[in-house]
């Protein structure tokens, strides 16, 4: 039996489920490739819970339960303290117990870190991990979206990085662009409407994806299309080009006076949006007049990266979308006069831990 | 530099654009992967044209180029018996010889045998070569359509078979399928529109079809359903549903009487389609009325795997589709409203062979 040790960090949603998913595969993925998945860590924010010999032994069901009900209700894994024969460090030890245990795994028997937090801070430890020659799959966009610099150490071993959930949830985009690219198609143009916005009343929509758990924790990460930046600024390095975030040109859907400094969470979620559906109605009837539709969308095309309200013939898969699906058009050499069209779910905790899942076991050629 | 050794079966349209495209894309896959296919043998359906050191050497692009202009010229490899260094086996040793070079390569280099032929006598070669522990790339449908006895000894390491373009051409059907297994998705219900018809009057697309290199030799091979009942049965065999390609209903666009048995390719195409044309002329109007346009779609459902016309919705995706275009729609757990759906050019030799050739670089991680 093949086995690939994991550590995970992030315990928020798309962690868990991703818990619960690898518990409940066991058998398929024994079955069916021969692989069983071993995690020998998980990290909060602030703790590593880590098992007491990582070269043999693995979080067991129950304990998997154990942290998901505690993450759930808020607690820190540091409240476990010891739990069983696990140790658990926290705060300053947590970063160097992660690299420790990483770099006796990577030299042994190969070692995949998953990310699927939400944080800014993981970068250091992936580049490590990176640099030792071990795997990286994430479902977290910050790390990708850093500096080139930081991106460049990130990604120097291609083929044992994996982020298909970076990018639409499980939606097979990455791996779509990545294949076209190995087969020397030339990339000409991505569209793509990698937000949950629907043409709904903008409150509507986010009310309703918040409590979803569909939104970023402010959904003003969403509507002033930071959210919908960073997914364009992964695929477009992915194409090659080398831009900082900060050169995406980006339009927010909300104006200066109810931004995160200027109104609070929920003064927005209260009023805000509601001021917000009137200004763009008459954006809207002008487009349905022509025909056409307001779908917030990123274009990727050559150096050019933009994401921005625009209008959109009705009948085009776009104009089209509905719900909390995304949709990317690429167009290409291949793709030229029809794109090639991935459509489908482009939220949701069991569609995102579902990518890193796949994305895990993709990498199993690279472990014994 | 990582080496992929390679051998071809197959010489037509896709495999001397494969070639075409190896040549093209060295720079690529040397920058990019760190990776160079090495050419060492091709085959026609009579020859097999070989390197004179197979560890070593390689066909060069002058070669390939030489190699392309003489069988789209429908010439055979045997006219060459020998050509420069190279050997050329025809006939009963073509195959002992492709076994051979395996054999040898498998347990050193390491190989990939890439079959683009239409053939349904590459399967014991193909056999051979999984149970050898090499790699197998298809765009051939015929040995995945063989008998279940046969399918299981060609799947026997399913890590080390590839045949995205058995399915949709370069369409990323196959690994979206596969991450959805991967990820304990749960498959309800696949609807693909994965031929060429698009509600023309079928004479005209048959014959615009065939002028592009788009059909089988004889159209009625996508007439009848076959071709799509191939491509289905692929599909649902990846469900791990163990069909026979006779147990699939298959409802054929021609009546017996214009079939292959009772009437000339010729004759088909300058009488037989517009008489087609007429008796669906009413099918059609009658779909119209209710809102819906007829698609030859395939099914697959649990054990229940079709192929027919069906009546869809005017405003679904596979009522939307255009051209040449195929569409997949997968229903699973998490794409259990809106479909997970995949469309875009599913013919052509260009986009198949350029899925052939990104299901090679997707093997990279098993060699060294």
């Amino acid at each position: 039996m093949k086995s690939i040790p994991l550590i995970l960090m992030g315990c928020g949603g798309v962690g868990r489920q991703l818990l619960q998913h690898i518990v409940s595969c066991r058998d398929i993925h024994a079955l069916n490739y021969g692989v069983r998945l071993r995690v020998v860590g998980v990290a909060d924010s602030k703790s590593l819970l880590s098992v007491p010999d990582i070269f043999t032994t693995e979080l067991d069901d129950h304990s998997v339960d154990e942290i998901c009900r505690l993450k759930s209700n808020g607690s820190s894994l540091s409240s476990l303290t010891s739990y069983g024969d696990y140790q658990v460090f926290s705060n300053s030890e947590t970063i160097t117990n992660i690299t420790e245990v990483a770099s006796h795994l990577v030299r042994s028997t190969g070692l995949a870190v998953v990310d699927c937090s939400a944080s800014s801070d993981t970068i250091g430890i992936l580049q490590k991990v990176a640099e030792m020659n071990g795997c990286i799959v994430l479902a977290n966009k910050k790390p990708l979206t850093s500096s080139m610099e930081d991106y460049d150490k990130l990604v120097l071993h291609p083929r044992r990085l994996r982020h298909e959930s970076t990018v639409g949830a499980g939606l097979p985009v990455i791996m779509s662009i990545n294949r076209l690219l190995s087969s020397g198609d030339t990339i000409h143009r991505i569209v793509g409407s990698l937000s949950v916005e629907d043409g709904k009343p903008l409150s509507q929509v986010v009310k309703t994806a918040k409590a979803l758990g569909y939104t970023e924790p402010d959904p003003r990460d969403d509507l002033g299309g930071m959210d919908v930046a960073r997914k364009a600024l992964i695929v477009a390095r992915l194409l090659g080009q080398r831009l900082e975030l900060d050169s995406i040109k980006v339009e927010s859907l909300y104006p200066a006076e109810m931004g995160p400094n200027a109104m609070s969470v929920e003064d927005f979620l209260a009023n805000g949006v509601s001021q917000l559906d009137n200004s763009l109605a008459d954006r809207v009837e002008k487009a349905a007049s022509n025909g056409n539709v307001l779908r917030y969308v990123c274009v990727i095309e050559g150096s050019r990266c933009e994401v921005g309200i625009q209008e959109l013939p009705k009948n085009s898969a776009l104009g089209r979308l509905r719900g909390s699906d995304n949709v990317l058009e690429v167009y290409s050499r291949c793709y030229s006069e029809q794109p090639l069209i991935i459509q489908g779910a482009g939220a949701g905790n069991d569609t995102t831990a579902a990518g890193v899942l796949a994305d895990i076991l993709d990498l199993q050629d690279l472990f014994t």
